[in-house]
């Protein structure tokens, strides 16, 4: 049995509560078990300069701790100096994520910010994180709509993430902090709600793994993306009606 | 009347909870109004090289804003490259308030980190932030004492701070983030229990002030200083008893 | 008596030497006691991005010290990789204490650009600055007013600073360093010559002072701040016959 | 046909060249098709902070590309004041992927350093990278290992890399630039030599793929990882003789 | 005798291997006894903003050396987070050479990057870098010459540079790094294939030198670089028969 | 004749007042015509790592400008957020410069550091520089000297520093602004009292120059040279007697 009572292949207690701020266009306080961010998205009127006078709109994110949300206290970037390299890693992964499923296009010439800072961390945060984003980047987008149609909705899909890994020999859905430092294997999964990958980061510095090790992790990641994904929904409620009214998901964005 | 209905001498609603995120010593959530602050004491067995070996402690403090706290994103310090004029300065008055009513010698050698971060800003963040991490600081305080008692008990004072301005000549206790921005003075004060001035920092870079104006916007200070301790005492209940058992007030510190 | 043989309430003798180098459109050396600064004043014909289009001027300012400026050498800025939070203080204290008499919009479209360089610290740097810099500012807008008049004079008063204390609980006026590096309450006073208050910025980090401290303070200041601009007047002579023929004391500026 | 003519399934030519510099404990220069890249090895008898007084070694990666290296200039990072995001997240995989097939207590209190600067970049330079500071790091083990045997060789498998993707919704081997900069899903793929995966990184930022995809790219990228690690061999010779002779592949490293 | 058996004024192999790299306009190896510097040219259309509008073209330089060029492994500068000051002094030394044989205005509006990036350094890269670069340069010319040709070529002469040295209290030519590392003086020169200096650098930190040790070291450099202008022609061939064609050595730009 | 009214072989007039300021070991204003530096001498009792346990001292250097030393206002380093490629070469130089007429392994395990911060810039800052740091650094080393005289008086020789260079192909020494900036050859030249060279760096980057043009102008600078040397003098009166007690000028340092 797992540390917190766990079987194996069930994840954490989700919870989602939207307007958790009030300025931004989506706010959203993501939880999964003790892992707690706050992810906002805010709208821009303009793109980032190699997007310019492409029609297009753009994506990107931040995503930060605060000092405290550790164990022990974390020094901020910018006492440090430098950007840290998990943080910046962590932020292309979670923009690519939710690009992956907009149809920049149809979003026009705007640029949404994401932010995900995280109060507290038990594990999963990069996770949570896109999960979370996703539902405050539909609220954004909706408050756009709302305001002036959009031709083609630009949501195309839910996307959701969860980890995965291998402790002690043993496959885990979801690790928690105590988990993810003895993890011997560790993974990350984007995915659709088509059931497609986005993304798959695996790492076994501790552990090489085989194909048969990647399948059942894999078996199991889906199990948990069609839980978060369901807690999407269940959160946004008649709020997510448009998502993928505009366009399928075989998309094929030929920009960079 | 005030944009939100309140007296000219009315401060906002104050809510103070304890224990808000589960790994730092302290950590309080202080909301005034719609201005939230998460503010976390964490302790570090080691002092900073111009202490070490002279056998005290140090309380120092960091300020920031998540992007979109306000109205619109701002860009964080990390991505500018460099430190925010306006956070350094917020964050050198935390730390002066609060080592104003600990005996620094008590504490040993310890420091004791300070992180204010504003999750939502209406006004108000730098003294909503004192106040919180007043009660922050006693939890993380207290956490040692239970582990292994001071002699001496270092919290002697209550601290305590409000904004206080002339707007449209009118002075008005507890700006919120309009009212703010169009104070024509606009001043903080930091106070104790006792009634005595810790800090006051008054600018009329708009409309320069007499005397008189400066006689009776301290008095609706203290009004204002009077109530946010009541909340602190409320918050805090018998985990406050200790604080002022060590010493007198009126102590004289010698280190700089 | 004090270290330097001063009365409790006699400020240090003042110099002001005008036209210090030969290039800055104001450039001044103000000497009070053995402090030394070199104030100048630098006109760009442009502003700022968040003024551009708005018809009105700007004032800023950057305040630094020679490395051997003080007893022990201190390390540049530049070699420390990063901003000193003490000095960022002080350039937006200075910045704001020039704005405050002067009126943006008579200026115009330019920028004012004023470096406070301290080349011999000996306690009230941050003072002498704002005293030295006036005058610097008066010399450069005179400069433009000799070119092509302004419509409305923009300097509207005189401004000055001086610092306040309190020292083995004695009230003192004008602190030197030895002085300063043990006061219990340190205070800088901003005033105009209609005696109106700027800026007040009184700390107690060592001893909480009480209203009647503060009025003592206060008091003590205004004689300081009286003798600090008859120095000015003194050393602009026939230079500042313009000073508040442009508008009135009790502007209001609705820029930020 | 693919642009360069090659099969689907076909890697492009491998050249590896050994004791490219003279300084260096290990100095290889890998060329895959025209991606070249110089890696090199460096020892350093002693160990990062965190490591200090565990018994054990490092190996840490930094990877770059010159200016030139690619079709437009690129600004270096000290002009641009900041790290590559891209760069800091290559530096990081390759060296997880080293340290995967290494046994670090073994190793001894020491770092690695491997350096790998791209001088031509044709798609494929992180996977290159990993290919060939494989072999310095053989080279440089080897030169410790000749001056003092150690007990148990450090280095227990060889360790590869390979792209794989989906352009055009073709699944193809070892992108070439503009194979990549097309590509609807990027893959690069570590293994070991008992054909373990190390690392999976999959995106499909343009293209949400599916399970089939995933395996079809898995099974082709085996093919690429099998004849890499033949190329080691034939470079290495004589001097691959001790890998894996010190313990086997499952290795389980509680080392963070 | 020297250490590698040369006589006192004899340099070593001067190896130029062009289009070393395949995407710069200009990309030349240039090895000089175990010295190797990766030298490129790169077009930009378009110029600094100090010369914008002025008709004119800029040469500006970037120097710097892999971490394991030297024997033991350099912190890369961007690790460091500040530029070497070595290396800023290098590269503007070698843009003010190469600027020198130029004529900017007939390059027009157009910038010339050069990157030298030192792969193995034996003594001498900054020499060495000055004579690849301008066989760069050349290339990177006569590639905008051919497109779309000159008004009048804007190469007007060589330019090659050596470094002569005192070690011992010998006089010698083209220091390697033991005896470099042992110089007492230390001097690099730069001249034009005209016998005309641009640029003569000499140190005598550990000795005085006198004008007869001046003398001495000049005749020897001349020596060298008449050497090494005969590899760069040789190097060239045909492609170097515009240079000179378009006006005199001695020229006089006003530009700064 | 020259724009000053100066003979082409005539230096400017030269002021050098010692004890400028107070709190530095030495600390002199060196006046040359209208450019005016203020070069301090710190001593500290460590030296850098690269020192440590080798019983020998180090002299290094900073130089900068105020920011309205010059005719337009230059942005500080600070602000710019990285260090000035000019600024940094002038400081490796001075320290260069000290260093050569300094015994540093008679000075002892300690660092000497050199501020030289020009206040008004008129062409020769960096040789006024050397000239005007050379006094500082006599003090300082007379100060330890008095207090605790040294087996062997560290300072060898004097050295002084001029500045030649060629304008509208008139050869000329001591340039100020006007002529330097429309130089054609620009060359400084850092010399002993016994007429030998430390330093040579000439440019020629408008007009390459001649062995003849160089004889020329060393013989200016020689002249330049005696001058400034009696500048040096005539303020250190008795306080130079030591100067070349300790060691002749022929020292060989095998320090690197």
């Amino acid at each position: 049995m797992r540390i917190d009572g766990r079987r194996n292949d069930q994840g954490r207690h989700i919870k989602i509560t939207r307007h958790y701020t009030k300025y931004a266009e989506g706010s959203v306080l993501i939880e999964t078990g003790d892992t707690k961010v706050i992810c906002t998205a805010s709208v821009e009127d303009r793109v980032p300069p190699f997007l310019k006078g492409k029609n297009e709109g753009w994506i990107t994110c931040e995503y930060n701790m605060l000092p405290r949300a550790t164990q022990s206290r974390k020094v901020r970037e910018i006492s440090r100096g430098k950007i840290d390299g998990r943080n910046m890693e962590i932020q292309r992964l979670i923009g690519r994520a939710l690009r992956s499923v907009v149809d920049l296009k149809a979003l026009g010439e705007k640029t949404i910010w994401i932010d995900c800072d995280v109060i507290q961390a038990d594990g999963g945060t990069r996770t949570a994180s896109i999960s979370g984003a996703f539902v405050a980047l539909v609220d954004a987008v909706n408050r756009l709509h709302k305001r002036s149609p959009f031709k083609i909705y630009p949501v195309r899909n839910f996307v959701s993430a969860v980890s995965v890994g291998i402790v002690n020999k043993v496959k885990m859905l979801d690790l928690c902090y105590v988990e993810d430092s003895r993890a011997q294997v560790d993974m990350n999964i984007v995915m659709t709600d088509t059931g497609k990958f986005i993304e798959i980061q695996g790492t076994g510095e501790q552990y090489p793994f085989s194909r048969d090790d990647l399948n059942e992790l894999l078996a199991m990641s889906e199990k948990g993306i069609k839980n978060m994904i369901q807690s999407q929904k269940d959160s946004l409620k008649m709020d997510c009606l448009w998502i993928g009214t505009g366009e399928s998901d075989e998309k094929v964005n030929n920009s960079k």
